[in-house]
């Protein structure tokens, strides 16, 4: 079993299969030394599990969790594109977490920790990024926050 | 004349001149095997066609054609890198896809799909690219989207 | 003393201290030849000095004002990826400009610009870059606006 298999095992995490989609794009693009995720969302089993606008329809807490939740899917993605090796990302070079959010909403950080948490657990020093974090209007399925990343893999 | 050339002829796409930006940027930038373009807007001849909030002002049809023509003036910024040769993209590898969007709006998908399965019709296989569709609460020219793309390139 | 330290000196641009992030994530990722910068936000000493909505609380020139502060801060970003070696960078290749903003606003290229105006400044060709500018609902602290940058570097 590889080191980060492993790790997300201790953590009890279970990827999922990464999400299929249902239109003319695909979740992972291999090129050079990088992975570009497509946008992921707080799906699971194909369902989303949290809706509505961060700090009014759902709490920040909420929102952290829904946010982890698009690291998982979006470390699914890179297992997708390596066969299973986790173990070749070499680092987490950049998530853009957008956050579903009113026009008053500030603590987008707070949102998107979720996500950078998660990657810091899983892949250790190598999970630190850079990441921008930012609100929009409204996001697909009206989710309530969406996060897309960029691996360096060897 | 190019494969893609062909292809573009045969969908009846006539490629504009590449839109130059009228502020200190750019339209493309080729790095490595990358290029990344501006974010491109539905301008023809200049003119924005398509303004106004996706889904309200603007029909979701009309909205997609608009991500169509986005996606249509990202290809020009592509050719202008790679004076005319589009047979050297090896790759449509990321989509940014920002709908101008009221807070309620939620059909970002069927949006950006315009864009993306122009990228299709174009390069085949080659055109499947990650993507992200994110809200916007406004856009410039009150365009109704805009698109970013990164290429890869031989 | 570097060409690029000596062209700040020129402009009177002492470049800050890289904002050392509170999370689990970084200001920077170097990756092959670019450098992904986080998303940086109007901060003067730990401060954000631009709060409030383009065109709204904040006039345009304050809210570009703001955005040259952006650019700033990814430029310390970037000296802090290079041990200060600012003539390693060999191109500015994209800039997103998060303009926070209401429904009706428009002129988000003219905040941006702030950012991009700064960029050519100091790198000269160089520092021209794909651009996108797009509104974002809210932003975080509710700063006036977001840049993010990447960078080839040799």
């Amino acid at each position: 079993m590889g080191k980060i298999a492993d790790r997300l095992k201790k953590l009890n995490i279970e990827l999922p299969q990464a999400a299929a989609p249902v239109a003319n794009y695909v979740g992972w693009v291999h090129t050079g030394n990088l992975i570009f995720t497509a946008g992921q969302i707080p799906l699971r089993e194909g369902k989303p599990v949290c809706t509505g606008k961060a700090g009014a329809d759902v709490s920040i807490e909420e929102a952290e969790e829904a946010a982890r939740l698009c690291a998982i899917n979006a470390i699914a993605q890179a297992a997708a594109a390596l066969d299973g090796d986790l173990d070749r990302i070499v680092r987490v070079v950049k998530l853009t977490g957008f956050v579903n959010a009113n026009n008053d909403f500030t603590q987008h950080p707070r949102v998107v920790n979720g996500a950078s948490n998660l990657m810091v657990e899983v892949f250790g020093e190598a999970g630190r990024h850079a990441r921008s974090a930012v609100g929009s209007s409204s996001l697909p399925l009206d989710v309530t926050v969406e996060v897309e990343a960029v691996f360096e893999v060897s």
